[in-house]
């Protein structure tokens, strides 16, 4: 498969992490500091590893003991001659770099620090040490500060605390990643209570080397993995976690991710606790809405989320047809869904048609359904009015308040049979009848038809699958599509140093990007008093023109709405007297004419982000932008397709539609220009560090004009 | 106790509604339609007060039979010489409106409708009916349309369906109200299983009399009921409903509402499915937020809500002390107090050293405080850590990310022992070791303090006890507060009949309530060509004077920025010309000369509202306002420290305090003229039915103008 991202900035060798297979299935495990007391951190990995079913060798070593839990143990891990994949080090942080050396002269290729001590707790000279240690040696290190990895479908219990206690922990497909050990376990002891079971609880600490990102590009490509969730604190590669986003909705995999730290208390919390460096959360959440990711924000929606992926199936669409047996739970379950973002269509003539020959005089045929009390507890019935809403084309998804009659059980298998057919996904939202029915459930939840006890936590687990399944089809749909030919600077001199481009530099970078300008006459210094015409209509605007003045207004340097040569001329004596005011140093070349714009005042900016790369916002104009802050943002570069989404994503779209007598205007030169905003910043990410053309002018008719423009290179 | 509302509009004599003790425990109850099959409508409410327990006589009334379920029937409830409290109702619709006649005959006080087939089965006819026959025979009716009526806790179970069929549910102190009563049972059911237990569960159905809000009124005043639970669709009395609210406040008893039907698709179903008439959610939201209620939005909400209030104890503020044994969880408790309004505040340096005396090397002595590995598993320690965070001045509430050691149940009951000295609330979060211990939790629980299984979810319960504790301190604090004199218009002669007054009368209407306006000349037409000068400095605005053009713009009846005389005598020919021109027969006086106004432009609306009465909102002025929507909403009257409130809520208020080299403007004089609007409103509240002050104009020295005002008559 041919991804969108060939083409672009992404793909350096570095995307592509390590591969972990001999990390999460070793074949032979050594402990380095391997305790005899199943309860200290040495001596609990020896004691899971011994006891709870895993089939490869284990190596203890301590240096002054012979044996350590019944087991021969070595004094130094390079007198190891067995073959040997993994090394647990529970060490004092200050031995923990040597013992890494140690490991890679003893060949093995992973180590997992389990010790303490380093940058979370003010020793980042140590971690320093470790990471020196980790090039040196060749070994690749998971931690420090971490509680070790979990491979349940394997019994592999490598690491210390609750979660390497319980060898009963339910197995099953979901792989959890956490920057947290101690609150990964509670997390998936939450999550168990609610039936959900895990293949993987993988704990990565500090992160010096190995990162969540290798673990999660990993466990995208194991078979007995579908779902991916990571508790983050925050990561440094942002250009990766965009990428690995990508090979999730590849491989079909949704990344649920839980990050934390993102209000201001929270983050501080977070430096304290991981010494991480967080970006702002706003940018990690448009790398999440890019795709791949399903983002939550507590234990209820994690078990929401991932049981909606139980169902194994997507829908096409995010229409919703809600089939109850009370009124009151078809309205707020469709409340919900239209909260969501979720859609409750009409339903077609012909389901109306075939509701209604269903008899039993319905209290509701239209979307959401009320049963009769008749037909609601006749199962049968029930799943013929069931597979009617989903034969409907309207219809992506079906939500059941489930059936209401004593036959729960003989409803359930009946829904299993029909959904064999049926590719469409059905949700159900237990009422308080079925849920005495346990048996009912049961058959459910065994053939993948995820069962919720509140509307509330139904509509969100839909909302999941639905968002993950959309951002699928964009992903689908991307691929190979880059309808605008690139248009790399051939010929542009861009000065060497890291400098703001003046005025005249920056819109002529924005018109090789067939971005239109206003129109603009310079006029030099001496040329003023002599000048008798302009090529072009009153009113027009004065700037200075000086590559030393970027932010002209702040230096008295523009006027507007002048309306004859006589203001003109006194204009431009004007903002060349303050802008040398302002600064005494700065050259100043003379005087820009320029058209006076008129129409809707937009602002398109761009960022090259160190950490995510470069993006997009659009916003309009005025004291309100940054003040209600209706702006949408996207990573560069994208199609027009996404661009025509922005716009319509502004709160304040509705101005662009003949919004209250004001006209109506066309947007199709302004998604281009978006566009080439987008292209402008990545095909040049290496120089351009930021681009702001402020104001850009919309007139009805869909012409553009960037009146102002600034570009900040690196 | 003195209200606020005494000097307002509420105390009119219908905001009391009926006392309806027997209605809710009667000492003998007919059933009318009683049946002998114990699943009928009409006999299953024989079945259950027969065998649940119900102390009072039970009178089955069958034309046909002499005994129903071994009870004497009767044949006519008019035969039935035992006095009886209330008559269940279970016969086809178009012979309910008889029995209630028969049972006013009877001097029976209360019915219960449990019939179906009214207006929500498309027959008004019917439902008037019934609605005539309630006033001719004085018999207050529930219903119809309902399931009836559970008492709990004198096991009176007036009703059918599966609520109905259950004797052992959890006995407790919610009360619950639903206008679903299928709806209202399964969220019960849900409850129940999360260990919340109840007083009574009343289905009012269609409310043809009795409604959901006598119900709330009587239930705030019954002992054994501590929070009442309302799935509401719909009222018709918006006033009655805030009255309620401050009921709520008053007893300190808080009345969670789930309130459907508020998205476009929603509110169709529930028309469909109550006939009720919903008044826009937004005034809705409004009334809850002016106190007493807290809203929920899902089954799950609900239980996280009501259990919060088990604690009997409310914070005197919203600073939250955290106290985990994981830095992750505190992370994420932090980020979710903050994102629900909680402050998570510093320590007090007293806290932070006597934490730091506990020993034990904390991970954290910061809030949120992560405890050390050592303290987290010894239950005195822990408690003691627990006891420093209470003491602490700048917290109100301690949330607790449970204790992490094996020996909980010794923490639990340290706990309790704690909290017997200290008034402030505590709420667990379990984590998963905790989990493993149900004795714990059942000692913590039986001790009024609420255990949460997720973070997510503590926060809910949390944010609920802070708020309601808010609008309580809101409340008291607004008990006599009437700082601004009345203003009672005794001498503006109003028109009779309903119309919309001219700019000129509508601003002599805001003068009178001390609300500055632009000076202003009129000019009749015969004067326009005589005019040499006016009465203030150019530049100015000229505006067509006419009764008969409410919206002057759109007849092009305005001109702005004038700068000369003979600008405004142009422009003064030319808006009276189009304005003839717009209406042929409008009525022209000639025009108003108005000073030109600067500063910000804002808008000050008020609407009586039917349902509600009256309220003001503050927004921003141009073409921002609507599409934006940055406005606030209060019900009139209201205090300055109320209006002060309104304009700190407006999303762009950063505006007023120096934003961006901005100046900062004085904001008093703005919210006095609040305050007048919103007594105007008040006052007036039997004549004016809208006032449209657009623009206002507010300068940095806090000098306010209204440009332009619209009062329509009722």
């Amino acid at each position: 498969m041919e991804s969108v991202l060939q083409s672009s900035i992404f793909l350096s060798s570095n995307l592509t992490g390590p591969d972990l297979t001999k990390l999460l299935t070793p074949s032979a495990i050594a402990v380095i500091g391997a305790s005899d007391d199943p309860k200290r951190i040495g001596g609990q990995p020896i004691y899971g590893l011994k006891n709870y079913g895993y089939k490869g060798i284990i190596i203890p070593v301590n240096s002054n003991r012979s044996t350590v839990q019944g087991l021969i143990a070595y004094s130094d891990i390079r007198s190891v001659t067995q073959s040997c994949d993994v090394a647990l080090i529970a060490l004092p942080a200050d031995q923990v770099a040597e013992a890494v050396i140690h490991c890679g002269e003893a060949n093995i290729p992973f180590a997992v620090v389990l010790s303490a001590g380093f940058a979370e707790l003010g020793r980042p000279d140590l971690q320093k040490q470790l990471l020196d240690a980790v090039h040196a040696s060749g070994v690749r290190v998971v931690g420090p500060n971490c509680t070790g990895l979990l491979n349940l479908n394997e019994n592999i219990f490598s690491g210390f605390g609750a979660g390497f206690r319980n060898p009963n922990l339910k197995r099953g497909s979901v792989a959890m990643i956490t920057q947290s050990g101690g609150f990964g376990y509670s997390v998936i002891a939450y999550a168990e209570q609610e039936g959900i079971g895990f293949s993987h609880m993988l704990a990565t600490g500090n992160e010096v080397d190995i990162t969540s990102l290798d673990m999660m590009e990993h466990l995208l490509r194991l078979d007995d993995v579908d779902v991916i969730v990571c508790y983050m604190e925050g990561i440094r590669d942002g250009r990766r976690l965009r990428h690995i986003g990508q090979l999730a909705l590849q491989h079909g995999k949704p990344i649920v991710i839980w990050k934390v730290g993102n209000t201001d208390k929270g983050r501080k919390a977070a430096l304290s606790h991981t010494a991480n460096l967080t970006s702002a959360y706003v940018i990690y959440k448009a790398a999440f809405e890019e795709g791949g990711f399903i983002e939550i924000e507590d234990t209820g929606d994690l078990v929401d989320v991932v049981r909606a992926f139980q169902c194994r199936r997507l829908p096409l669409g995010k229409r919703v047809g809600i089939l109850t047996t009370s009124g009151g739970a078809g309205v707020l379950l469709t409340d919900r869904c239209e909260q969501s973002g979720l859609i409750v269509p009409e339903l077609s003539t012909t389901t109306t048609k075939k509701l209604k020959e269903l008899g039993g005089g319905f209290a509701t045929v239209e979307n959401p359904v009320d049963l009769s009390a008749k037909l609601a507890s006749d199962p049968d019935a029930f799943n013929h009015a069931t597979r009617i809403l989903l034969d409907d084309p309207n219809i992506d998804i079906v939500i059941i308040r489930s059936f209401a009659g004593t036959a729960s059980d003989i409803w359930a298998k009946g829904l299993v049979h029909l959904l064999a057919e049926c590719p469409k996904p059905v949700f159900i939202n237990i009422s308080g009848l079925a849920s005495q029915s346990p048996l009912a459930i049961q058959v459910l939840e065994d053939n993948h038809i995820p069962c919720y006890p509140t509307p509330g936590r139904v509509v969100r687990g839909v909302a999941a699958i639905a968002k993950f399944s959309i951002q699928m089809k964009r992903y689908k749909n991307s691929i190979g599509d880059n309808e605008l030919p690139s248009l790399l600077l051939p010929n542009l001199d861009l000065p060497n140093n890291s400098q703001v481009l003046s005025e005249k530099l920056s819109k002529a970078i924005l018109q090789h990007y067939e971005i239109p300008v206003v129109s603009e006459y310079a006029v030099s210094k001496n040329e003023i008093h002599e000048l008798h015409s302009i090529p072009f209509a009153f009113p027009v605007v004065v700037k200075v023109d000086s590559i030393d003045i970027p932010h002209k207004t702040e230096a008295g340097g523009v006027h507007l709405g002048l309306s004859t040569l006589d203001d003109v001329r006194n204009a431009s004596l004007d903002v060349i007297a303050n802008a040398q005011f302002y600064d005494i140093t700065a050259r100043i070349e003379g005087v820009l004419i320029q058209q006076s714009a008129t129409g809707i005042e937009l602002i398109i900016g761009g960022v090259n982000d160190p950490t995510f790369g470069p993006y997009v916002v659009i916003g309009f104009g005025g004291i309100y932008t940054e003040i209600i802050n209706d702006t949408v943002m996207r990573f560069a570069p994208f199609n027009k397709a996404t661009a025509i989404e922005m716009i319509g994503e502004l709160k304040a779209s509705r101005l662009f539609h003949g919004y209250r007598r004001q006209p109506k205007y066309a947007l199709d030169r302004l998604a281009t220009a978006l566009c080439r905003v987008s292209q402008l910043l990545s095909e040049n990410s290496d120089r351009i560090a930021e681009i702001d053309i402020n104001p850009l002018f919309l007139q009805p008719t869909g012409e553009i004009m960037a009146a102002d423009c600034l570009i900040r290179l690196m």
